[in-house]
């Protein structure tokens, strides 16, 4: 694999420890891993970019999104959740196709590389689809099949079945950037005979557990109801809590929740857009989440409900929505906000020694955007390029991404596949999905 | 001037009464008006845009900002409102000069012309030059000199002064794209003579009063303590309301305050971004100020705490805001949050018969988005490209930028001035005024 120079970045925000921000540095990679950073002038690489004027950091981490689902996106707005569901995205996907699930996959793919987004965790159908356009993209997907039974038992051993198949299909890929997931949907739609299969198959398997968990009010009021328990107490109760748990959604959680998912070692998925978007009421309670120490990244959900893949706006958003909900512009602030979509990201996906910052040793994982723009201007300085990422940039001013040392996109071309072809292909796959 | 046409644009999203989208459909303009709307496959003109693969839609009316203030953005974040004017905004301020203004201004306008913004409304100092740089791009702009008394005679007599200056300036100017407007600040820094003298001018010259209003809870504390009124019902009391009147923020507004504006006549700038970043608790009852009839536009604020001038940004956050506040996603549809930004704009300005949308004999303020990113694929169709719009779409797929049938940008290269030179200069702006 070539060595890569990434030369003289303007400001190099590297999320280290101490969150260091580097003037003029560079970053030297070798074998997708980063060998050094600072002052490497003297270096040569096989490749090398030219950083002058351009802000380097971590590439940002996606912890919760329906890639394929990407095909559906701006097709239903305005609507109740289950509405939404019901009518217009449940009849659809049951119309899914191995290759609309590509296709959706490959544009989901690009919106991502040219968003910055290099890490992402993932939850559908036809997931064998999936890792084949992300491993043709080249990004870093932790993949999950999505497992539910219905409280029926015959469907969840198809299901585990599903699950085992996906499970050698990955492993079979032999690509480094290409994790297994578990994937049980929800409390509410796995049985916990389960929820529990799943637990263990990911220890066994040092996977992550992919769920979404108290998203709406309404889920919470159906556990009451059936298990005269919240939906975080019922899974502590059957023993499905785990260290490899990443929850997505946690809105409606009690401290007491909270607290439970603290001491099984779980990490939470926040997705504000989507839920603000889908009303789902309330807010995710993320001051309480880092007050117990538990691990919280950012997620965008799908672009069915979102409507983007744009995890720039999802910062903005997630910092903006805590700050309106708690009457208080300290709450969150723009160090925390990226330290949530990079480092805590990383965190929240058991990976916080090989990704999440620029620093010696991690796989080399890095964006680079262009700050001669007019929405980054003017930059006051160091105290400020934090800031500025989280509030004033956006997508569109990412001009590079790279992933495990490979440059997937490069002055805002992607490299590893024809966006042309993806976008006519995925507006005709869209099209036919909905009219046929 | 030349005639322009746009050719072929796939999509014309109107913005008309019956808020027609077309397909596949050409703009004719002349003498900077709409003249043709549709198939005008045969006419010429002298320059003409091929708008294949683009959306048309009117240019986006920002109602409230303070443009040279973009100077500052990104200076101070995560701090309470009072902190933030006392310790970090106001210093600055009283460092400010003619070319800090007239650079921030430019700085600002650049921006607004790559995210689509065609008219907006501002408030601020050093006006003459504010009106110098927005002159020179070439957009609409409604300019308030920002009047601030503080209840002192001798103050009021030299800010009625500044005003006449500014209004006599703008009057010689005789450009149709630079209105004046009124601009007492607040009622809390305004005394009840200025509030009135600022009435009577703006009715006898037909200009917009531009004010802040209710952005906070402490302000209508403190209404309360010094006039045992809340701040519309003293301004109702004084008789300082009236239909010229945009009232930016309104956040903390009783029902009862809402039919007083909508007694008056009086208009609303809504500025999603800035409440939520400033933390400003409680959410702007706009339900209930539609229900009252009172005309309500979007704005951004400054750049100093929004941090961007991104109409785009600012849809998508109104919309999820008040779905979110609401526990209801149908509480701001697509629809009615695309006309925020335009036609409803337009109306808080009283300028609706000539912007807003794009029909035969307004003025042609248009923007044109290309539709082949990644962002806004798949097209389902004519039932989603508003939504596209609102949920999907960022300003960098602004394409096009035109205001009164003027090119002031063509893809994304900005027409009226030299944006390097721009960029370079407002960068060494900001930093003197800090240093210094």
């Amino acid at each position: 694999m070539p060595s890569l120079l990434i030369r003289n970045a303007d400001w190099l925000v590297t999320q280290n420890k101490a969150r260091d921000v580097l003037r003029n540095s560079s970053i030297l990679i070798r074998d997708g891993a980063i060998e050094q950073i600072g002052k490497v002038s003297s270096v040569s690489a096989d490749i090398e970019i030219d950083a002058k004027g351009k802000i380097a950091l971590p590439g940002l981490i996606n912890t919760h999104t329906h890639l394929s689902m990407t095909l559906f996106r701006g097709f239903a707005d305005d609507m109740h959740l289950q509405d939404w569901l019901q009518r217009k995205i449940w009849p659809l996907e049951t119309k899914l196709t191995d290759q609309a699930c590509y296709q959706g996959a490959l544009l989901g793919s690009a919106e991502m590389i040219m968003s910055g987004t290099t890490s992402f965790v993932d939850m559908y159908f036809h997931m064998e689809d999936v890792a084949r356009a992300v491993g043709e993209a080249g990004l870093r997907g932790f993949l999950s099949y999505g497992v539910i039974d219905l409280f029926d038992s015959a469907k969840a051993k198809a299901e585990q079945d599903n699950t085992r198949k996906f499970f050698d299909y990955v492993r079979n890929l032999n690509n480094p950037r290409i994790k297994f997931a578990l994937g049980p949907h929800a409390p509410y739609t796995c049985s916990a005979d389960t929820l529990l299969w799943a637990k263990e198959f990911a220890e066994e398997n040092h996977s992550i557990l992919h769920i979404h968990i108290a998203e709406t009010r309404r889920e919470q009021a159906d556990s009451q109801k059936q298990h005269a328990l919240r939906a975080v107490e019922y899974l502590d109760k059957i023993g499905a809590l785990s260290e490899n748990m990443l929850a997505a959604h946690c809105v409606w959680l009690t401290k007491g929740e909270v607290g439970l998912l603290a001491k099984a070692g779980a990490r939470v998925a926040h997705c504000p857009v989507s839920n603000m978007k889908l009303a789902s009421g309330g807010v995710a309670p993320l001051p309480e989440m880092f007050d117990f120490g538990v691990p919280v990244g950012l997620g965008t959900d799908g672009a069915a409900s979102n409507n983007t893949l744009d995890m720039f706006e999802t910062m903005k958003v997630c910092a903006l929505l805590h700050k309106a909900h708690r009457w208080d512009p300290t709450v969150l602030n723009a160090q925390k906000t990226l330290d949530l979509a990079t480092i805590d990201g990383a965190r929240a996906l058991g990976a916080e020694n090989e990704l999440g910052s620029i620093e010696v040793g991690k796989r080399a994982d890095i964006i680079l955007l262009d700050s001669r723009a007019p929405n980054l201007a003017p930059l006051h300085g160091r105290d400020t390029v934090v800031s500025d990422l989280v509030y004033s940039a956006s997508a569109a001013n990412v001009d590079t991404t790279i992933v495990d040392g490979r440059v997937l996109m490069q002055n805002r071309e992607i490299k590893t596949f024809n966006l042309h072809q993806v976008l006519a292909e995925s507006q005709q796959a869209a099209l036919t999905l909905v009219s046929g």
